[in-house]
């Protein structure tokens, strides 16, 4: 159970400490933060509310542990990533249960997300002994007018202290997604759960402390955005961030100055569905593309641009689906759970009203009850409404019916947004050309959009985000190169 | 005009010249050969009878050649091979008057051949720059129980001298195709052109010279396969063989030791047509694969597996294409054009009779003038019959019909080749998975088998060769590993 | 001659036009910025002042070029490039002609500049057909859990308008460095070029318009700072920013929101001297490195770092090959010319005066006439002066003496700036660990700092940049990847 | 202990069985083969002396298993590999154990070679994640004259049966070595271990059986060379031979035709040290490299390059060190121990007799009971002398005294080996200059030569071999490529 066993040291009295310096810590700020259990709106957990002192302490201590830590062999570093993933794995019901509670995470889900991020864990340890211990070997002799005398060899170097804040739908997983790579790149990190979702990060933290890294290497501070938010992301001693959540990482990259950024700030992904589609696979993956998690994912499918011609088909096969679902707290394994705050319930509501007014089909009656929302598709949407462009995260899916593929890549293309896109269709000749033309980092054939498998790269365009990830591109996006050139006196040419 | 003007040099008397150290010489054997015009059925050429004697002379001065070019910068290389290719293009029309005179190829195609030729040059030396001057960088510290403390650098190095054989079909291209990444990656090259294209090949090879490579670093030897065949692959100084043609290859990789070998050596491309295919598209593929250059392609298409269901609408299609083929002498750039030898042209015909008699329907007349044979597109070709597993290589195409995809994909990988093979369908998934299921080196979805773009890779499975081709590919091939260590006395990790 | 000939239509009256849309033309704001010759210190040509609105245009006009662009084969995009690389080997003379009038670069050097730009830009335009032309193919059983029923397809794809910023010490290579990539990637370019150095770069981009390249696809701007700078480096057209100079950099970085930077802001790079290195090869390096262009170079050795037992020899060395150098204006190939500002030598003589009052030791005479200097090395140089770490960008350079070799890493790693830096010693294994050891983003074993070749990485750390240069590195920089996901019905193996 | 407790089904009555089909079983030849402990020179063991008929039938196995294998997900076959890894180091006693009964090697140094073995597996298996996960997507339109029509991917696909025949001396690493890449890529193995370390073999193979791989997939067959030596290596159903081994390799690769060949053959590995070389570090390792395993290793130091300035100073060293090694049987984990056969055991004492006639300097005295030959440094070595060129695989090392660098060089490269060479010299320019003028597969730059860490590539050229080892390249070369090309109707370009 979260806060015993194994995870006892974490809690004092009823609020959950912070970690620094190898330790679990209570902030001197006396104050602490609670968070709302979205299912019963009521404060479930509290964790520290930390001071920015103890912010400058955290950059410190791991300024030190990091260079201790880029002296590390690779394999070493592998071997402890692969304990905590062990552990993360061993631990996962703890964790889970952190999830459901925080975040009305489906239990079943909020258990694979564990056991997913333990694989993801592992394979970076991996993939990062192979990355890392590869450079390149240049020759001068390349570039016209020059002789083999120069021998450059490349290497990749840890950047420093790695800012890590995930989003709150996938507290633990988006968070080892940035905290793996950054580790075994020879970065140390400084974590920033966000407030739901902060108690089964400090699980998870705890496992990479059981695992045994050194001290002050991974730091996880909590508190309030107005006192440590900005203080955190322009601190002068964080070399990276990487940031998953909404607008608030465009803020962040106007004052970040030369840090690298790794940004995934949402997305408005749209499911065009050709005539010649599989109607059937359509309407399923309109169904979990969209509903999952009610809708509160990156990768959703958030709007979907279906041919007129089968748009009858399409509608009805995804009502049925919808009435099938389950609605209900996340403790039953409901298929729709609450919305993580009233606010965003609120804001959910906001763009239905907007589009009941402007004369959306409503497929289902609307129905709310607290942070609980019935999930809702409304077909016949139109440009006009705003829930054509916005995205509602949460269970409310819009169709907007077209009459040529063109129009819906125009659409497609004409959002802020640009994470992933999905096409149906069998043929393979308009497969190809229609990703081709669909401005989106990703774009999936015949399959609703998604992030993994991990080692996949997962980029956005736009205000989707800058950088790319998946496991590879977080691990060379958290390191920069260094050459050394060997200069000769007189050209040397390998004979062999 | 062949032999003249630019080329002047490499004719004396009536006897092309061999290729030795930088000069155009005579053999001391005092003989020649004489090459067939395929049209004519007379005389056109004659080269010289090269002895046993002078090949060891060439192997001699390629290998102390070969060792000053492997200490000549990449670019230098480059700049040389771009020298070489613009004087292909320059030269292009005497060496394809060869090509229709020796190889009966068409007049048009011929130029072709000696244009992508350029392309291919040039386009290898750029590869070759980066290919060569790139190596690993790998530290120790990947490996379990090590320290960063030895630093390995990886080389391509040359291999010495490569054998180069082509084939009579393309006896520039699949020449130029071995030479220049032999060069580009630091070897020497002795060439070895088919009688039938021999002449072709010295006019090309003169291009190199003119372009100023070192004297002895490409050499040219012709002659009688039973007096320096076996002579020239087997002999010592020979430390790579690039071959492109028939079962020979088979004889020579039993007789080569330790030699790395790059070979292909013929086809039996399968075209799987399915019912929901673009019958037009695959009408005019086979046509054109099965057609072009009258059939005479390691890549033609060599056997249709056509559905049941669509094989009388594609044959229709076929017969008309076939009706408008223009049938006569390259020189008029006619369609189908005499094939090599009077050899190959009984061969063709004996597969043809064997047909007949075992009730093969025939599409139009067979008919047969000398070398000249029209072409003929045999229907309800069945397992039993010679035609559906041997490879004719003249303007004569088996059809098969098929009741389901399993049976075509099983013919496909029943066969002893294992080259290309290519499927007309336009539903992505069966595309896709069928591509999976067959057992060839390359399978194109909805075109007829090409070699071409000569940047991708090219390979055959099973009897069709060994190692991949392709310009990346032949660059690697030609060149083998070598590692430097740097071995410290201490661990050191770079920190950046 | 600048501004005639070839180049003719550049200039009206007096005032050099700027370029948009593929055309020379005036700004409607009627003003003009002048150019100071730095050693005459006299206006030597005028540039127009363009307004806010012709940037808007320039934006519109370049987001419609790119779309057009993106869609041109690989082959073409590099055809035109080679075609521009001619044209600037051709025009060298007028182009080298602005150099040495606008910043006071020696006549040879101007035209060494203007040439191996060139190179550039044809290295760039065959590196990109390969690096634009692969991909990667990566499957989804690599992943625990996963079959393999995802084929992920990755391109590379451009980000859209680059707006590039070269500094004044190399207007020519420095633009073409950023706009060769940038094009050949798919991109457009806005080019701002410094105003000392404007109009050799509007030369410059007029051999690209004598190439061929569509209209819209570059742009040059010029004016005033206060006027377009912010303007530019904030226009939401902007996709990228690439940017060579110095603080400027750190304030554009901080309103740059989610626009990718490569940033390269200047450097103090380190001599490390050993006491086993040989001397004779330090002191022509230290010379070459501190005093070429008179040390107005971003990889200039801005610091010696000797070895006390060696320092004495190294500094009569050092002051014997500077009693030699010539000093006086460009056009007469002088080794040192006048600094490109007043200010600049103003500021210079302001770093030489503290170390005068701090004690210093001299070792010429201080001496300036204008805006030249005479070349000036001071010994017995310690951490309190301000030359131990800012940078003079003149030709002026700082001996500190050290004691043990951690001294000379130590002050190295202490600066704010981390571009190179380099080490003199015979010993591999001192050599390789110090080169770990130096936080900096190249170091050069037994040579000078340096930029080129132009294939090598280069990049710097800390203050001195973001990103990572060199061809490869800044293709790769301009692109995005952009993932496509063939999703299958069912797990399809290749079985060959 | 070997042949009892999870071992004990190898074993039936005193003779073990061979691997197939998932099972262990006795011949139907009824026949057995004796294995000779090198140290008491009494027979050991006893295994199956395999059948003609049984090889067909392993080879039928294989390839059915093959086909099944290959379509299972990489992730699960690197699941079975890190199992039988684990395996491996479980019992790394009794395996170790047969080492020291079969080839006489000293305990501890066999328990090293068995757990070494079980990490190479598990490198393997998650490079080979990497390797075979990842294809490259190529575009046409990289070439001249195409459009972006033709969308290739390449795949790497396993070879089919790979025959792993490894050597006396590591009978366990070098077949481990090449069945993880074998299996990991999706071929099927037939292993045949040498006779000397035949049961050591059998018993690892049992590891791999225990992890639970398919039935077929691995077979492991034990017999008499004449009986099925060359029926194996020339068998139709070998898709790929892995040998390591003597000159048996070079008839091996003559037989072979068109089956990719890795082989390792020995190698004549020359140690240059220079004046300036650490005297104490160059002993060190000329004794390690010289005498560790007796001498029994590819990558031994087989002939030590002085120059004669420190000549002395080294023997001197080198003398000191041997007079401190213990001689005798295995089990006291001595550090000379008997070579592996009587017959080597002559053939050494040849090569000394042979340079004790022609004068060479005995540092010790020549000593030999039965196969134990003690260590023996011969100075003063010229080249007429045999020890000189071949490789003695005991105790017995060749000084030859060089008076220039370029006579070591000569020497190096003058033999018919190639594998590896080492360097001693303090100098970074002539360590990287003479190390590319030596002509081997890999230069050691002050260390001795090695195999590992095993992630290294590893190579011979000329007689030491074809073909690169090293787990990448093992991986690679166990593979082909295979091609899909995906034809679209008209260009189509990625926008982003």
């Amino acid at each position: 159970m979260a806060g015993s066993g194994a995870f006892v040291e974490l809690l004092e009295e009823d609020v959950y400490k912070y970690y620094f310096d190898g330790e679990w810590r209570k902030s001197a700020s006396g104050k602490s933060v609670s968070i709302i259990n979205p299912t019963t709106r009521k404060p479930q957990y509290k964790v520290q509310a930390c001071t920015q002192e103890e912010v400058n302490k955290i950059m410190e201590t791991s300024k030190v542990a990091q260079k201790a830590w880029a002296k590390t062999p690779l394999w070493k570093r592998a071997e402890l990533l692969h304990r905590a993933a062990v552990l993360l794995k061993e631990h996962k019901n703890p964790i889970a249960e952190c999830l459901v509670k925080e975040i009305a995470k489906p239990a079943k889900d909020a258990v694979t997300e564990v056991v997913r991020s333990g694989d993801l864990v592992s394979y970076c340890a991996e993939e990062g002994v192979r990355i890392l211990g590869e450079g390149k070997f240049l020759v001068s002799d390349s570039f016209p007018g020059n002789d083999r005398n120069k021998l450059c060899l490349t290497s990749k170097i840890p950047l420093g202290i790695v800012l890590a804040i995930p989003p709150f739908n996938y507290p633990v997983n988006l968070a080892v997604s940035k905290i793996a790579p950054a580790l075994i790149a020879g970065n140390s990190v400084v974590l920033k759960p966000p407030t739901q979702g902060a108690v089964a990060a400090l699980h998870m933290v705890h496992c990479f402390h059981l695992a045994g890294f050194p001290k002050g290497l991974i730091s996880c501070v909590t508190g309030k955005g107005s006192e440590i938010g900005d203080f955190l992301t322009m601190h002068p001693g964080v070399n990276c961030i990487s940031f998953t959540g909404g607008d608030t990482g465009i803020a962040i990259s106007k004052k970040a100055g030369m840090v690298p950024l790794q940004m995934e700030l949402g997305g408005k992904d749209a499911c065009i569905i050709l005539e010649d589609a599989d109607i059937d696979l359509a309407a399923a993956n309109v169904v979990k593309g969209g509903f999952s998690y009610s809708g509160q994912r990156c990768t959703a499918v958030k709007v979907v641009l279906v041919m007129e011609s089968v748009a009858d088909a399409l509608v009805e096969k995804v009502k049925a689906k919808v009435a099938k679902m389950t609605v209900g707290p996340p403790e039953e394994n409901c298929d729709i759970t609450p919305v993580v705050t009233e606010s965003s319930a609120n804001y959910i509501e906001g763009l239905v009203m907007d589009a009941k007014q402007k004369g959306a089909t409503f497929c289902q009656e609307y129905k709310r009850e607290g942070n609980l929302i019935w999930p809702l598709l409304l077909d016949h949407v139109r440009p006009d409404m705003r829930l054509a462009w916005e995205e509602p995260f949460g269970p409310v899916l819009p169709v907007i019916r077209i009459t040529t593929v063109e129009e819906g890549i125009h659409h497609c293309n004409a959002s802020n947004f640009g994470l992933q896109g999905c096409i149906f269709t069998r043929d393979i000749n308009k497969a190809m050309m229609i990703s081709d033309a669909m401005e989106t980092g990703t774009v999936q054939i015949n399959s609703a959009p998604a992030r993994g498998p991990d080692h996949f790269p997962f980029q956005g365009l736009r205000d989707s985000g800058i950088g790319s990830q998946g496991i590879t591109n977080s691990i060379s996006m958290m390191t920069k190169v260094k050459s050394t050139v060997i200069n000769l006196p007189t050209p040397s040419y390998t004979m062999g």
